[in-house]
């Protein structure tokens, strides 16, 4: 049996820099906290814009905070071809290359010429849960999700770090692919 | 190495009855062909119907053609929880325990009681296919798809018939959970 980690689906959403908090949400803005995430210190913001690419808009996208050094918008691939934006699957931080699009805020409108991503799928541990699993950080694994719609996930990266929780990032493609609900786990093979 | 199939991308679909193609079009409506589909006799339709869950409506979804005895709705994962239907993951014509929508056309509205699934990945092989990868009819496999999102599906259902040509299908949700484009391949494993 391999190491089992809990999935944790991420929908759409948008990690924003201080600038761009002002500009949307006016100048003396502070993200609010609407709900802790399990990665400490991370949380979904009570703030939403709109994403809009070539071909349409997604409304209402939440925030996550805290406030980024980079502005990162993270769609599934489903959303990003809803509106019209080729988006590549790349690492957080990592947007060379990555296309820009235009965020809405109640404030004002903010114009990115990159930073919009699919997340490449990966899994944070604790130093403690890559030492149990057998893993280290930077490592490429493959991770299995049993049930009616199974799948084994090939490619997925180890995140490993003292400040992390044990969680399996998936998008909501990957997630309704997977057919995993809010108790799926996944098992590092 | 496996036996590759050539994967078919289903976007949601819709198949009708003779009855509801008449109410929906109109009564001596007779479907148009727009676009052959790789399985022989199947196509992609003219017209197109609005689905109405509790939660809202996916417009303008394509019908596929010829008639079926039973009406069958087929959305991604993603687009059934858009509106609002828990639709179960079901192979084609299987409508036990199914929920219902509402479909509108350009004539008039159609409520089924059944017939909402996610469609169960399956394989369509000739015959000459499955001998040549050592499968048979209601075999159930695991399908490699390789690349930057390379992932393993489970439970993949073999359907050989001297009716069929070669093709994995899989919805919008798993393939874009694979990184699936028009020229990808699965292997079966």
């Amino acid at each position: 049996m391999g190491y089992k980690v809990k999935i944790g689906l991420s929908n759409k959403h948008v990690h924003l820099s201080e600038d761009h908090i002002k500009v949307l949400f006016g100048c003396s803005h502070m993200l609010t906290e609407a709900k802790p995430l399990l990665q400490p210190g991370q949380y979904a913001a009570e703030e939403k814009v709109d994403i809009v690419g070539p071909k349409g808009t997604l409304k209402g996208v939440r925030v996550l905070g805290p406030a980024r050094k980079d502005t990162q918008v993270e769609p599934s691939h489903t959303d990003a071809r809803a509106i019209g934006i080729n988006a590549p699957v790349r690492e957080s931080g990592k947007h060379e290359g990555t296309p820009g699009c235009t965020l809405i805020g109640p404030c004002r409108t903010v114009e990115i010429d990159h930073g919009v991503l699919l997340a490449l799928r990966h899994i944070h541990l604790s130093l403690k849960g890559a030492e149990e699993a057998g893993v280290k950080d930077k490592d490429w694994v493959s991770v299995k999700v049993d049930g009616e719609r199974g799948v084994t996930f090939h490619n997925v990266l180890i995140r490993a770090s003292d400040s992390y929780e044990n969680e399996f990032h998936l998008d909501t493609d990957e997630g309704n692919a997977a057919g995993c609900g809010p108790d799926s786990y996944g098992e590092i093979l």
